[in-house]
């Protein structure tokens, strides 16, 4: 390992789009929804719309037009929008609320359990996701994540990419930025990260916003791992 | 179960004298030390001693005479001070900061970890400690306690017995009072909880003060559960 990173006892990961594969899963909760309520509609639409939606919500907090929200009242505006914009008028406030739980269901990449469970035994892992901490408790039972501790912008009442998020974490930690590296598949949360010293860990998901759209991979990265999965992260982090 | 335990869906638990036996770990550890350093003491008494600031230190927070302070600082005031009062004059800084970290490398109790694992089978299971994160996840790492979560007074910026911890861990879990069972082997604590519509569970740790001193047990004690250990506790809750 090179640039100190013998220095990093704890790893924190993004987690929407780099540990769970948000679009799959939710084009299929929501196409099994419309089955069984006789709805067709371009799920593959619905569910790009919807994820679409939350960083301009996030930004209306950020701007101080929304007061706090947690991604699940967020989830669930956006979601109101997008049912009168589908047209869609036959669900139940039930089903709402369920539908809308969906993203406490994300279903991990096929590395994912297998990457953190190796890391796990070498460094302290942890979220450090934009998702309220609920939600990162419900989807970690639901599939299984081995998380030594749930981090979320929630506890700095703060999104990222604001610094108070990273911030708040290396204070709870009690670490030094450089010996916490943030790993995400986006490059705006590990430049954020990288901008107040953690190392940092670049994983590519090129499926995440599905077949016919790319990531934002570039050939330049400047973060200290770039990783095809969590698998790969562990082997070049020696766990 | 009755009284309507099952709403219940988390159980969050003291950690100290609940989870992990703070004062077998506590002497071990100075008496080891003492003995590699060539210090002889009463480490009982140190022990006790070291543990008896803690709750005047605290208050001294809650009164405002301190600022936020977290347990590993107000753990190292009072080593400074028993230093002092025990003439031991010859430990560097390195291994003063390594004896305040024995708070974190504490011992489960014999049956902590199975009952804890078999609960977390049914239930999320989260510490509520006045230790500090970083504290309670280097323990959990440490012991191998599965906690789903780690929360702590340390995200109140409140001490128990104050209401803003419980309250606090009711918001980030998402759940109503009564979803969740406060766990603790300490009467005040549960009764706290229980004040705010919390569901309790007692756990009987009648060595916790060591064999010359009871614990807090009584014949009329309020609570939903009364457990003579994790394990009984998980077999009350059918786990």
């Amino acid at each position: 390992m090179t640039n100190n990173l013998s220095l990093v006892k704890a790893l924190t990961f993004d987690v929407f789009g780099t540990v769970v594969d948000w679009r799959t899963s939710i084009i299929r909760e929501c196409s099994e929804l419309g089955e069984s309520k006789g709805i067709s509609a371009d799920w593959e639409a619905f569910a790009d719309k919807w994820r679409g939606g939350y960083a301009p919500s996030m930004d209306q907090v950020r701007k101080g037009e929304l007061p706090w929200k947690s991604i699940d009242e967020l989830h669930r505006m956006v979601l109101d929008r997008l049912l009168d914009e589908f047209n869609i008028t036959n669900l139940s406030e039930d089903e709402k609320v369920d539908l809308n739980k969906a993203w406490h269901r994300l279903t991990p990449w096929p590395d994912s359990v297998e990457g953190l469970t190796k890391l796990r035994e070498k460094f302290i892992i942890a979220t450090l996701s934009n998702g309220n901490i609920s939600l990162l408790v419900n989807m970690a039972k639901h599939s299984g994540f081995p998380w030594d501790l749930i981090l979320s912008s929630e506890l700095a009442k703060h999104y990222k990419t604001d610094k108070e998020v990273y911030l708040k974490a290396a204070s709870l930690l009690d670490l030094e930025p450089e010996e916490i590296m943030m790993c995400a598949a986006h490059q705006d949360d590990v430049l954020a990260a990288r901008a107040l010293g953690f190392k940092t860990a670049y994983i590519s998901r090129p499926l995440e916003f599905g077949p016919d759209r790319k990531n934002d991979a570039t050939n330049d990265m400047p973060f200290d791992i770039i990783a095809r999965d969590i698998v790969d992260l562990a082997q070049k982090l020696g766990a």
